[in-house]
């Protein structure tokens, strides 16, 4: 089995779609998706590239007028590239006797390559190669060669090279009857003899995008003189080339495509840039050498070696290489979130929900650079924050729970459920506890790259903002002496209000709860940590006054969370009062029960009655803080948490919960690792092939997982690895799962870079011979320093 | 005399076009112009804010199409406020009697006010009080604030208030024969009852740019409900207001405007953005607080006090005003470098030259993450620099003299001579020295900074291939066994060829050939400065070979200077057989002989035959390197530098300079500071009033001379303080001129900030008590170290 490369042999029209979506190449925006519905009729003909980041909404109003806001759109397709042999039909892959197919992603340079050889109905044999790439070190360039062989035949042959600005999005079955044209034609036209262009406008947003494409033709080495003709139609330009074809003989067409858009910089305007770019750019080789040493580098800093996991190994990579696809160094300087579903599909439009918890840490210790600039997509929609605190009624700032380009909340108000058919309201915007979030992934950032910089002048008013809407939206509560949040939900959206109620949210979810004496801590503590002249600023900026430090002091010391049973953490208050769910029963009734919301609410019931999880809620707490972490927090708020704390409440909750996220085994089985291995390698297990094995049963083809994807990434660090980066040392407490003989990785700490290796029985951390300092670390709880250019094994 | 403000009593026609462009109020992007013609007809009614960072061109070809590249364009003029009393006329200065007049530009929080009183043709007097704003803080919004007292009458009044698209580009009268209408109106309309917006596109470069206004009227604090009128024309929008006045009372008109453009992050869509904008802020009070607070804030890191110098005071303070009305912490993340003339006029059509070099300084020592936004608006072009020098034959990138939005070469290929009415070749893109200033201004920004992580990703690449194209343009002359640079063209634009030769460019100018050897050295010492790893990525990605460094080693030691008479350095070589001119003749003569271009060629006569200069060329040398540096890259290169090499060159020199750039008597001031003081003082007393004169008699209105205002700011840096950063420690040697009793300024170096006090005869440093680590410095040649918290006293 080769670890770098992902293959399939055979061509089956029914496993396309999912095949299409493990295979995207994309670049930042310049994303490829492949569409399922084309894609089985035509295997060279795929659609669409994605504008990202999300500009979404459907409608919104303003002073009285609805304006359509653009979700996330599809680009223009560049990947039009056909052929027509003389006298027969242009290829289709349903209509000929298929000799071979082999289709494979090279995980190791992003290189997709498609071989297929083939009879037509005249008995002419073809055998064609393909290979596309969507360049990693300039975003601007993609490419495809595709090489077709006569091998029984001579004549002439056709071939159609088109940039098609008509895609719509029509990725998601359910969103179809949404407004799916979000494309204007501004402009097309040649460029040179063999090149065109095309440039289209989003209707709402006005982002313009221009492509160019250059396509010729060669043959052993010399380039072909074809006849070409171009042809427009709306919304298309294209041209035709023709040429004859000798037996035996191969032929290489070679498109190049250039794509910028309205928001980028360095140009004049997109057209010209695009068309400047495909006259001055080399070969498909050329292109091909500089794209595969910008991937060498980037694989240099990301590469997890997991010796002994021959398919996991694989799915390691392949998960790092869409991560690597969607943010890469080419993301530092836009203006761009990370999109739940990467840029790999249209579910959820490109919004930006909690997800990047998941995600950054495995930027954090390779590049941390790329987190920074992630983290300015949430400073420069700070304002939008601070309105939407200010329209219900509460201080500082309040980020939306999913959002897209202008930060405004962009959470659907209600929702279908296709098994009843009915539409329902929804309260989902209600999980204030992406404000968490946001502050969890600025410390992390903060704590593994002590970017003081960028903490004064953006971090921390991002912090306080949000300390600030959590003070505000805590009252007290005269009664228990203690503060008290309503009206939010936790990460389990099947919890979304008390039963027999009609207002939304609910009371003292633990999760959040927890989470906002931690995030109090943070603002008093970013304070203390500011200097003196900046603080100042800063405070008088915002206005922070002494009484507002003060009520965070005494909440992060008042906090309300509720317990039942022995010493269970109510996941909020009331949840004793659910009843207790039949598992068994509608397990049985229904196979798969992941969406019990659906199946409920059809019933004419609801899951809101139930002791029943989506997703880890309660337990999400033990994925995010050291369980020292937490101790702290309930005995500084005068609760108990013993010993038994942990493992009761994951006994608890885990026998409650449907798994109905990807997230949801991810989490699980973190918190599984250390207490009950085979259950954490059956979750590990299932978690690892959430896409490649398309667990949800359809949902893949909509879009990877993507924070599912890098959460495996960040278990293998922090439970394999055992990387804890809390303290004021980076410190490692490693626990290699039996099966997995070697891990090896390099990771970044405050500016130096680590190599670990760990084997059963010890762990090697060499610091890089270009460090420029000693570096410090903490080995199963003893401190250490490892000198440049040296190793140190540590028996474990 | 108030040293925080720029104050003119009574009201003069003639001199408006020079009061405006002084008085001009910007932010980024959102500048304010006042044009000449406009103000004189009418005080409230002035035009334009502008596009910067230069959208060029005039004409490009590509694929035998025509495109009108865009040049700096005027943005849509928001200003438009104006009134008129129940049956009189609109308000016209020029048509009542004026009782009194006052404009103010307070300098220390960019507000403006202008104060009139008049009597019109029926008797009614009014006082009217207009204050304006850009803001600092939020780089969207501006403000005004109009106060109306109706003296002796009582009546209605009706005001007007507009968003005007149809303005041209007609700041500069020699430009008026180019095309000067940039905008096309895309959408227009009201917004609630007391706004309008309105939507314009740029013509070519396409970058929308949507404005929205919001007018209120208030009496005595309390919104008056004006009867509203919207109106519109071809792209114009506004509102008309009509209420009453009672005698003496003051109402009060605001105008509060938001600008977003297409290229602004964390937004939808422009209009939707400005809409929202308006509606969401505050009254012209809350802009004003968070204005002066970002202001304060500014000025604290910012201010130079230069005690015993009245005038002269003010006038730095105006320099740094305009400094930080171009360029400020709005600036960090757009994609903008520093124009020529600030954004303060049309001349040079917002180009970017090397003027940096002047501007730079400024930044490095109180905010260096300005000046690293700035070198990444060079890097975003370095592979248009890399086709400039592909296309010219040369290896490596070659920045253009003149560029603009998508970095490539925007300098004129003819000029016209308005004395003679011809129109001549131009041959000024042949000044390839701007490719010294930019590795100058790399160097400069990590010297002060250190920042390692822009030099690794950024700074080392432009060097590198700087050094590349420097390598190639050099020539190796078997006959002098040494290097020489040939068709190029020093600062000096008089000299542009050799006499009776029609291909442009000189050949060894020094200049040019002595920074060549220091940046050759620049490159080298970078590649040792890289961390292993990242050289590695380096060198392969540039494919940059072993012969090319020795080369570059070879050049560093062989390099052409050219001498001649007693030690003179040739400005270039040939220069010795030029004619001596008679500069008494022409001043006689003419009067005025800056432009000594001009008048020769009107006489059919050339400055190529003659010993004499624009502006500082040889001299030049002695501005950017100390003389130190000078000697050891002499000494290096087998040349003879003694003791009197400095002194003989300034003298010969300065003889031979016309002054026909504001940026020759800066730089003349500054290598005479320490050996002539009197005519040092008279240079800096000329540079100083560079614009606050007009003493180029026109200049000034048509844009500010900010490379001038900001040498200033670092000739007081570097020759009052005696600041030298070239080591490894910042290092003093202050010389305070007779006449100023002290300067008082902070600085920030490698992350330190230090205040430095200096008066006749002690210098006292101050390190910040927030500092982190004490501060070495260089006193008079002897090192110290100054602990966070602490002053250190030097007598000198």
């Amino acid at each position: 089995m080769n670890h770098w490369k992902l293959q399939y042999e055979g061509f089956d029209p029914d496993q396309e779609p999912l095949r299409e979506a493990l295979c995207t190449l994309g670049n930042g925006y310049f994303a490829t998706r492949g569409a399922a519905e084309e894609a089985k009729a035509d295997d060279i003909h795929y659609p669409g590239t994605y504008v990202a980041g999300g500009y979404n909404r459907l409608t919104t109003r303003i002073s009285g007028r609805d304006l359509v806001n653009e979700d996330l759109v599809n680009f223009p397709n560049w990947l039009c590239l056909t052929f027509q042999p003389e006298n027969g039909e242009w290829f289709n892959l349903l209509s000929v006797e298929i000799l071979s197919y082999r289709q494979e992603l090279h995980l190791n340079n992003g290189l997709l390559v498609r071989n297929v050889r083939f009879r037509d109905k005249q008995g002419r044999e073809f055998t064609v190669t393909n290979r596309r790439l969507v360049h990693m070190g300039n975003p601007h360039l993609a490419a495809i060669e595709t090489s077709i062989t006569a091998e029984n035949w001579s004549g002439g042959i056709k071939i159609k090279s088109e940039l098609d600005g008509s895609v719509i999005n029509a990725g998601v079955a359910r969103y179809r009857q949404l407004n799916s044209k979000h494309l204007e034609t501004v402009s097309m036209g040649p460029v040179d003899q063999d090149g065109v262009y095309l440039l289209v406008q989003t209707s709402q947003s006005r982002i313009q995008v221009a492509q160019a494409a250059r396509t010729q033709v060669y043959c052993r080495g010399k380039r072909l003189q074809a006849e070409t003709l171009t042809h427009q139609r709306e919304g298309v330009i294209g041209q035709e080339l023709v040429f004859d074809v000798a037996e035996g003989r191969t032929v290489k067409i070679e498109k190049i495509v250039a794509l910028y858009t309205s928001r980028d910089r360095g140009i004049s305007e997109s057209t010209v840039a695009a068309r400047q770019a495909i006259s001055r750019c080399g070969r498909f080789e050329d292109l091909l050498e500089t794209h595969c040493r910008a991937w060498k580098n980037l694989w240099h800093r990301w590469d997890v070696k997991l010796n002994g996991q021959g398919q996991a190994q694989m799915i390691i990579r392949l998960h790092i290489f869409h991560l690597l696809q969607t943010i890469s160094m080419n993301t530092v300087g836009l203006d761009t979130g990370v999109p739940a579903r990467g840029l790999h599909g249209e579910t959820y439009r490109g919004h930006i929900f909690w997800d990047e918890m998941f995600i950054f840490s495995s930027f954090n210790l390779r590049i941390p650079e790329i987190t920074r600039s992630l983290l300015l997509y949430r400073y420069r929609r700070l304002d939008a924050a601070r309105t939407a605190a200010k329209e219900c009624g509460y201080n500082g700032a309040m980020y939306p729970w999913q959002s897209g380009s202008d930060g405004s909340e962009e959470t659907q108000t209600v929702h279908l459920n296709p098994n009843s058919g009915r539409w329902l309201d929804d309260h989902s915007h209600l999980q204030r506890h992406v404000n968490l979030a946001i502050v969890y992934n600025i410390w992390e950032y903060f704590q593994v790259s002590r970017d003081m910089e960028f903490m004064s002048y953006y971090g921390a008013e991002m912090i306080l903002e949000i300390a600030r809407f959590w003070a505000s939206i805590s009252t007290y509560n005269q009664k228990t002496q203690r503060y008290d949040i309503a009206g939010v939900m936790g990460p389990d959206e099947y919890h979304e209000k008390y039963p027999d109620t009609e207002q939304g949210g609910l009371k003292n979810n633990a999760y959040t709860n927890v989470g906002v004496v931690w995030v109090l801590e943070r603002a008093i503590k970013i304070l203390d940590l500011l200097k003196p002249d900046r603080r100042a600023e800063l405070v008088e900026e915002l206005g922070l006054r002494e009484e507002e430090i003060e009520r965070w002091n005494d909440i992060t010391r008042k906090m309300t969370i509720a317990f039942h049973g022995d010493g269970i953490i109510s996941q909020f208050e009331g949840y004793d009062q659910l009843k207790e769910f039949d598992w068994d029963g509608y397990r049985e009734k229904y196979g798969n029960i992941e969406r019990l919301d659906r199946i409920l609410e059809a019933e004419g019931d609801s899951p809101n009655r139930y002791k029943l999880s989506k997703q880890a809620d309660v337990l999400m707490l033990f994925y995010l803080f050291p369980v020292r972490e937490l101790r702290r927090i309930f005995h500084q708020l005068g609760y108990v948490f013993d010993e038994n704390t942990f493992r009761k409440n994951v006994d608890y909750y885990i026998e409650r919960t449907s798994h109905g996220s990807t997230l949801s085994r991810l989490v699980h089985a973190f918190v599984l690792a250390h207490i009950d291995p085979p259950r954490f390698w059956s979750f590990f297990s299932e978690a690892l092939k959430c896409d490649i094995a398309d667990i949800q049963g359809g949902t893949t083809k909509e879009g990877i997982h993507l924070a599912a994807m890098a959460g495996i990434d960040n278990l293998i660090q922090r439970r394999y690895a055992g990387i804890d980066t809390w303290g004021e040392t980076i410190s490692f407490d490693p626990t290699l799962p039996a099966g997995v003989r070697n891990l090896n990785l390099r990771l970044r700490y405050r500016g130096q870079w680590l190599e670990l290796d760990l084997t059963d029985g010890r762990l090697r951390l060499s610091a890089d011979k270009n460090g420029t300092e000693p570096v410090a670390v903490t080995v199963k709880g003893t401190p250490h320093c490892i000198q440049p250019g040296t190793s140190q094994e540590f028996p474990l």
